[in-house]
């Protein structure tokens, strides 16, 4: 294994979820080279420290990938149409957190726990899959390799986070507004670029991004698709119901399963514990499971509540939490980059 | 059709529930001749307000019940399973909010809109089913009625007034803190009478009531047995997954059908919409779904995000959510008072 370094850009190194890339990448230690961090135009200039170092955010533009080896891109679908393709030109290895080009058949969608394998497929890009779906697939996949998979009913409460900084703000703005008798005035949420808006503090909202034409919104369609992409099975059966619930950062997961055969509780238990990536928290008579706010700031996916539906031998129950940030977006996002700099490094 | 008036008795009725029965009592302007307000020893002496008269509260003891004809009972199982006994013995019919009675064989379990018949049935009380339970089967009678019901897979969003007015506090103090940075301390939530507390503000907890051996809660094991019980087929498969949220008033639900054959998803919508208690909201191009928010004060059980499962051709998505406190407790008793009313006022 060599000591070579590489040349990263992190586009849209200013967001929430780039901030994370930023932090991950130092306490990972990963082999930089060259950091460039790049972003819109509008926060171009600004400063961000690396390592104890003032780094200047410039402009993410073509030119800006001459020269690099591996960029992290997270600063929207749009963004990354624009400038993954002019990256690929120059070279560089894009790991993309957008949806740009999750459902592109030439695009891996990988998650390593998953389908490491798939990475060294790419032609440029490798889409990081919707938080949601990573956290479900990461916790199933010792369950499909064991027993095959044939049906997935997944309900989701996810964190505002997800919706990004504004959403945030709102949550808060609109919790103390109720805390002290103000009207609430939902500006944000459900969807920022859609005319309504609902209030969510003290509220369970189905609704995550815009409604498709079959009455499911993108984020459900997501959950549904990713899976089978990722899973590597277009025949496992999944079908979504996609919730914001008032909680910052982490979302929950009631997930239900149908094997494709029967099982032993004991070993679904003893396969999620020795698997990578997953903790199991499952212990109800000292009333532990996971919660949201146990799994902020962790990069683990955190899985409990297993039980065995009572009228079906081949049905079981699952609790899944993780931080949509970390393993849900940025921590996944360096574990890809990870893998591409190791087998340069072993070439 | 007589104007008969009957003698009325209100157990727990300082209560949030009892609260609830009380001012539909009036709003519905039940025949009362004489109104019985009875609680705990602790709550007796303090006065209450129907139709504009103050009303003492007095202590539940067995005599309390001489003379009462129909009760309604929300103080906890220990009273119910103490004085429903001694009502019964004199004579009353009794209608019990908690879950002393439910299972048992000899004791109807009651939403009107799906089982009314089965009130006469009664040997001296009718149960009134877990709140969870209510607004599910309401919503899910239509279907069954059509299609047949084979399998129901459901994950809760629950508000903390299920929990009671001490929930309710400890939400807003755990809100309070963290908006201004204080320390959260939980001390009512998950179960009060358990030794591990959980944070609620901004957390979604995978745990209401007791565990059971087998892995679910007391709750998750209402809603499968009560479900089967009032559907009144045992061959019904149901599993759930229950989990309270930040939310006042309001239970959500997300729940998945498989229904007994293939259906057109149009129907549905005309059977639920034509269905008594229910009202379908459900326009995705309006972004319009129900809302616990909305929910909150009304008696009807909402319904939207009707969607058939992509992978299922009996496969069926909905979100259901009703208040928790009227349907799925003061609103659905009421309605049997009033059911019971009506055929003696015919007799």
């Amino acid at each position: 294994m060599s000591n070579e370094t590489f040349n990263v850009a992190v586009v849209g190194s200013t967001g929430a979820v780039g901030e994370q890339i930023l932090r991950l990448l130092e306490e990972r230690n990963f082999p930089i080279k060259t950091l460039k961090l790049l972003s819109s135009a509008r926060s171009a200039g600004s400063k961000l420290k690396f390592k104890g170092e003032d780094v200047t955010v410039e402009e993410a533009k073509p030119e800006s990938f001459e020269g690099v080896q591996i960029a992290l891109f997270s600063a929207g679908g749009d963004v990354s149409k624009a400038l993954v393709p002019e990256a690929i030109k120059r070279g560089t290895v894009c790991i993309d957190n957008t949806s740009a080009f999750r459902m592109d058949p030439t695009a891996p969608l990988v998650v390593p726990e998953v389908n490491a394998e798939k990475i060294f497929e790419h032609n440029g890009v490798i889409a990081n899959p919707n938080c949601s779906t990573i956290q479900m697939v990461a916790a199933l996949k010792p369950l499909q390799d064991r027993y095959g998979l044939k049906r997935i009913i997944v309900s989701t409460y996810q964190a505002v986070s997800g919706s990004g900084a504004k959403a945030i703000a709102e949550l808060n703005r609109q919790t103390k507004a109720i805390v002290n008798g103000e009207p609430v005035n939902p500006d944000v949420l459900p969807v920022a670029s859609l005319p309504v808006k609902h209030q969510i503090a003290f509220n369970a909202v189905p609704q995550i991004d815009k409604f498709t034409d079959n009455g499911f919104t993108y984020e459900e369609m997501k959950m549904i698709n990713e899976t089978k992409k990722i899973m590597g099975d277009e025949s496992i059966q999944v079908t979504a119901t996609c919730v914001r619930i008032p909680v910052v950062y982490g979302h929950s997961e009631s997930v239900y399963v149908e094997l494709g055969s029967e099982y032993d509780l004991a070993e679904v238990r003893s396969l999620l514990e020795n698997a990578p990536g997953l903790t199991v928290i499952d212990d109800p008579a000292n009333q532990a499971y996971p919660l949201a706010t146990d799994a902020a700031g962790k990069n683990d996916v955190f899985v409990g509540r297993l039980r065995r539906d009572l009228d079906s031998p081949t049905g079981l129950n699952l609790w899944i939490v993780s931080d949509n940030l970390l393993k849900g977006a940025a921590w996944n996002a360096v574990q890809i980059a990870e893998i591409i700099a190791a087998r340069s490094q072993q070439a």
